[in-house]
């Protein structure tokens, strides 16, 4: 009898398993997990449920736990945390190698300037932002942090592509293409912060565009608003030598980074671009402050900036991520696979130490570290039980990346963007087997051929 | 009557039109043609028949005129010569990221010599060319040049695959995988240039390893011998500082490519790898004597070589050509597309000079450039009527390089080797819409996988 009631208990136990399976909306399993919270595994699995990783670990223990609607077999590849892209102007896609190959001045005033004055408006940020969200979707970028014009409208169509942005309108002490005056830029930030704040992808944020662009009583005027709106800054810093220059003999010979730190401009909530002429004391302020900092190597190898000091930042605890700047004559692509190559030979070569920074550090910055940088280190840039399911898988299996060593060195210095498969952005498929899924790529690219022949012709106007 | 006859001769002229169009086996229609030997042409055809390319010009002179019997239809594409890569190891994709980010002497010593005494064999450097060879194909490369061992393994391979390839049997002063004895290499020599000189894909060449693992008295040998049996000299010169140091302290102070010199060994026959730390008279000379020069950036920038001066080498009209240098820890790719961006962006920042080198210059070095430095200039590097037909199709209707304002911009800076759809190479069809047709792919990757797990087994011994 007891014997009975055991193997009938056990039968019961059996046939209920699928019945006690948690539901999963994805499950991606049996791909080599590199979560960036710890060691990588092999064999490993991520369910994803309401937007949420719900579980991340051997595909053994996982699978069984969860019925899933949408299974992703990710054998012989490498499931990673989405790519966080930490500076760029995406709609700028729509000027992609306008005027390369020229000096910083020639090209902004003969050919950026002029461009964005006749062009920028609703429907260019619109299909800028389009075309770039394509691109960044199959080169496995989830997040990223602009700095553009009409931020709203980015917004908009950031949200409508699933993709998650930290997208922050540029105030500049000249008239920009949507807001002519200043008092009109303060009044879209209250609109803009208002409309977005809260919004499970978007995180609207102020951009003063730059030290030498903005004055002092403007930038404590943003500041102060930001910190009242709950909004981060973004701001471009201590890119070239010519800024520090103008910096300089503006403010008493300071630095771009001492001279925002003396308004009392820097905080956990500031985002500044480039820091290629960072100086040691700017470091440690930088890194006391947790100011984030996007380094943007092939941007500052591009336009011939300088090399940023990275190894040093690292060492002394600032919150880096890397960038691609925007595509028009500073990259020319949003891919974050290549720009982590670049930034690791660069650093090598400049050091002259084969070792000065590794593949997984890389994939450090490229992820947790731009997150952190970010202010989203909580949300996203690990894959692990509780955040948001920002998930990207890279195929391995093509003869540029075999055989495989080491996972991150194949993803880093061996594949490239076009190697992402699969990319996932808050639960959401954005991308499966190469198909972009949220984003009218065709119309994206016919709009950008028309935007070609638009913008060329109104240069020779 | 007059006029009937008129009428009836301009009808016959009409109807025989197609019997009168010459043959073809491939027309390449509707592209942009990056020429290399003038202007772009829009809306371009390439005609190819026997291997050779028979007319290049505007599709609407060329298409009529040719009745071929494969069609590729190029709109919205580049059509640019096949890749040059002056400067690789192929077999050593086998080894590719399997020790990465450490110090030269370390990953030689404990990584790459042992794991090479342990694996290299003719079964090796088999399957680690077919892996190659599929790599290369996908990326654009038509044409490279190689130095390993087992070299005559290696070209077997290079034709089946249908590649182009100045293939360098390596001597040096140690026993070598393949040839245990100086005297074996030198016999081995004699063999390899018989069986292959005059083919016509494939170059067999002597490859001493570099100035200071090759004594005078063989460099002298190998030299008088290469001209003997007209063999070309591919060799690495001043890739490091280290190098300089130990060339020095055997000869007189002397830097590696003065030694050289001073030796009798230079020519337009000889083709130095690196040349990272070349001085202005070594360039003066370099030029003179027509020696080739490999440029690798991202073989620099990952070892932590140095920066080549490739801009003073242009000037002094060195025969300058890009290379990859091999997959295993100096790159890790043998994508000459991401190694173009690498070298402008290197140039651009090491001079702070933006203007420094552009997307055309690159696109030299990557074709004609190379072909030149190999000694081939006459019969590739240019697509133009009588030179062999070696070709690529570049897609450039993806979002990443939309839009395009300048071709050479959008294949440098932002298309990557994967945006390669069709790779011919002697009038041979090696790719097509993305589908490798003369390397068995499948079989070389999983190959590869094997070959990993034999390689790690074989360094825990």
């Amino acid at each position: 009898m007891l014997r009975r009631l055991i193997l009938l208990t056990a039968l019961l136990a059996l046939t209920t398993l699928p019945l006690l399976a948690e539901p999963a909306d994805i499950l991606i399993t049996g791909g080599t997990v590199v979560t960036m919270a710890g060691p990588n595994i092999e064999h490993g699995s991520v369910a994803i449920r309401n937007g949420e990783i719900v579980a991340v670990g051997p595909s053994s223990d996982i699978d069984a736990k969860f019925e899933a609607k949408t299974v992703i077999r990710a054998g012989g590849m490498a499931v990673v945390p989405g790519f966080v892209n930490t500076h760029t102007h995406v709609p700028m896609t729509l000027f992609r190698g306008i005027a390369d190959d020229r000096d910083l001045m020639d090209w902004l005033t003969n050919f950026i300037f002029p461009a964005e004055a006749k062009n920028v408006d609703r429907d260019f940020v619109k299909w800028g932002t389009r075309l770039a969200a394509a691109e960044m979707i199959r080169s496995g970028t989830t997040t990223f942090c602009d700095m553009y014009y009409y931020e709203s409208d980015i917004a908009r169509e950031t949200k409508a592509a699933g993709l998650r942005g930290v997208l922050g309108e540029t105030l500049i002490d000249f008239p920009a293409p949507d807001n002519k005056t200043w008092d009109a830029v303060i009044a879209y930030m209250r609109g803009f912060v208002r409309d977005w704040k809260g919004d499970r992808l978007i995180t609207p944020a102020f951009a003063p565009h730059a030290p030498y662009t903005v004055s002092t009583e403007h930038l404590r005027q943003i500041r102060s608003l930001a910190t009242e709106l709950g909004a981060p800054i973004l701001i471009h810093v201590s890119e070239t030598k010519n800024e520090l220059q103008q910096v300089a003999e503006k403010h008493n010979g300071m630095t771009p980074g001492a001279y925002l730190d003396s308004i009392g401009f820097l905080g956990d909530d500031v985002v500044a671009a480039h820091g290629v002429w960072l100086t040691p004391d700017e470091i440690k302020t930088f890194a006391a402050k947790k100011v984030g900092v996007a380094h943007c190597p092939e941007s500052n190898m591009m336009l011939a900036s300088g090399v940023a000091p990275v190894v040093d930042m690292i060492h002394a605890g600032v919150e880096l991520g890397l960038g691609t700047d925007g595509p028009a004559g500073s990259n020319n692509n949003l891919d974050m696979v290549e720009e982590m190559a670049s930034a690791a030979r660069l650093q090598k070569v400049s050091r002259g130490d084969p070792k000065a920074i590794s593949a997984r550090e890389l994939l450090r910055l490229a992820t947790i570290g731009g997150a952190t940088a970010l202010g989203l280190a909580g949300k996203i840039g690990t894959l692990e039980r509780g955040k948001r399911a920002d998930v990207v898988v890279i195929d391995l299996q093509q003869a540029k990346t075999q055989p495989v060593y080491s996972v991150e060195s194949a993803i880093v210095y061996a594949a490239s963007g076009s190697s992402v498969v699969t990319t996932i952005c808050d639960g959401k498929l954005l991308m499966r087997r190469g198909q972009v899924l949220t984003v009218d790529e065709k119309a994206a690219i016919a709009k950008a051929k028309e935007y070609r022949d638009k913008v060329l012709a109104s240069l020779k106007k």
